[in-house]
């Protein structure tokens, strides 16, 4: 843990000042960012810092994190990992968390080698992936992050595996879910919250409350509300059960493609502006839509 | 595919030029470097060139493909990713095939450019993870890479999630492998391999036919041989009925540990010659065992 305390807590602490759930999804995608920004920077590394870093300022004191999609980053190697870590820094200083949205999955040392690189690049938590098991989660937790399991993904080609149904009726993502909160047990925070979090899509109408009730604890990280139609409905079925404030319900609304590209792309001069109206209305409908 | 011709077919030709289907894998661990290597390199970056490259220069002739595990170098940020791209250079400039191991797995937009990454690096072929399905595997084939599936994975904790019983008696691990299969039915080669292969630890003694008899064209990628105690009848089981020669048997043996550390460390200044005589073994204990 260290001198900064639990993740779920400092995630709690955060959601509980900003006053929504709300965590901003960093995907950048050169052909899609203000022509302003490439035109001013040479490479993808430049116009990706200068993008990031203008999202997180443009929306600083309504996000409580930002998740920074990994795959867009190491699309330009090297360099482009070197401009994830100046994005991280960036967003540490404005005072967000950040999620190393990396969905890892190894074994041993190799796991123990991904929680270390998330958290020298300035993370306080990550995807990971459960088909190995705890072997992929315990040595995240061991260094101190937060975890955000895959349990249940917003893609219908997830359902295959997801939802296949076990002797005795369950389904594969139910038993995914029973074995986190098992994990998260001895990894709880002051929050009620523990630090073995999960993924599940609000595309998938109808499972939020059954996957709360296996997962009492969980921060559940929720993508699928925005560019890919999910529903509210599921996010409030995820919400827990005595909740007395938005940190307490363990819930975080993450949405990327609907508010950095509103229009498909980010737009002209005023993209910071565009940006800002995006993630405030986001901010908007999440305390509609909970209540807060 | 382009002019290389699919990933499937390289492997083959190269197995059957090599005489035996051998993988190193290249796990640098800053600690288990030898002395010299680390005395003459002031950081990470220096060292695992060094001694990766040296690896490689000792056992190009006796192996078909190098395993470059991802997350031994992201564990230094965008100063491993580079060095992990030299090393990746290197390989090829010594005929060397290369799986990026870096079990990837999201989907649309974010697994493109994880395929991407792996290509811009310079990798043949991917490992990959199935919780997501398919959505995790098409984009590395349209972009020519081949894929290594997680089916069985070697360590005890994937128990829980891969032997699950299902509704009809089977596992979640033959749902993996018929999932897969079905998807490398169209991206077969000459050699009558596939490009979707599979992992399948040697430590799952027993299984080895059954998921054979389910994945009857891929490529498998068999850890758990050395280190990890596994064994040769899980190996012979996985080849595959009616092969005609090494590089149709449709196996792959990784070693990564027992050939690198051979007593825990790489050793002193003869780690080179060390270091083939460990690969040369492994070498002559394949094709023994497999009677070639």
């Amino acid at each position: 843990m260290g001198a900064r305390g639990r993740f779920c807590d400092r995630l709690s602490e955060r959601i509980d000042a900003i006053g929504a759930p709300l965590c901003v999804g960093l995907d950048p995608v050169l052909d899609r960012l203000p022509e302003g920004v490439r035109r001013v920077n040479n490479d993808a590394h430049g116009a990706f810092v200068a993008f990031c870093t203008g999202v997180i300022d443009a929306m600083a004191d309504i996000a409580c994190c930002v998740k920074v999609q990994s795959a867009c980053f190491e699309r330009y190697g090297s360099s482009g990992w070197d401009a994830m870590e100046q994005v991280v820094a960036h967003a540490r200083t404005r005072g967000l968390l950040v999620i190393h949205d990396a969905k890892r999955g190894d074994i041993g040392i190799s796991m123990a080698h991904y929680a270390r690189a998330s958290r020298v690049l300035g993370a306080d938590a990550l995807t990971v992936s459960p088909y190995l098991g705890e072997a992929g989660i315990l040595p995240c937790l061991g260094e101190g992050l937060g975890v955000f399991c895959l349990v249940r993904t917003s893609n219908p080609e997830g359902d295959a595996i997801q939802t296949a149904r076990l002797e005795g009726g369950t389904m594969v993502c139910d038993l995914v879910a029973d074995a986190l909160h098992t994990v998260g047990l001895s990894h709880r925070g002051t929050s009620g919250l523990s630090d073995a979090g999960a993924v599940i899509g609000a595309t998938k109408e109808g499972e939020g409350m059954r996957l709360r009730d296996r997962l009492p604890d969980a921060p559940v990280l929720i993508p699928g509300i925005g560019a890919q139609g999910g529903s509210w409905q599921t996010v409030r079925g995820l919400v827990r059960r005595g909740a007395t404030s938005p940190g307490t319900m363990g819930v975080l609304v993450s949405a990327s493609r609907s508010i950095l590209y509103p229009d498909g792309s980010a737009g002209g001069d005023r993209w910071q502006d565009r940006i800002r109206a995006s993630a405030r209305a986001t901010f908007d409908t999440i305390r509609r839509e909970l209540d807060l």
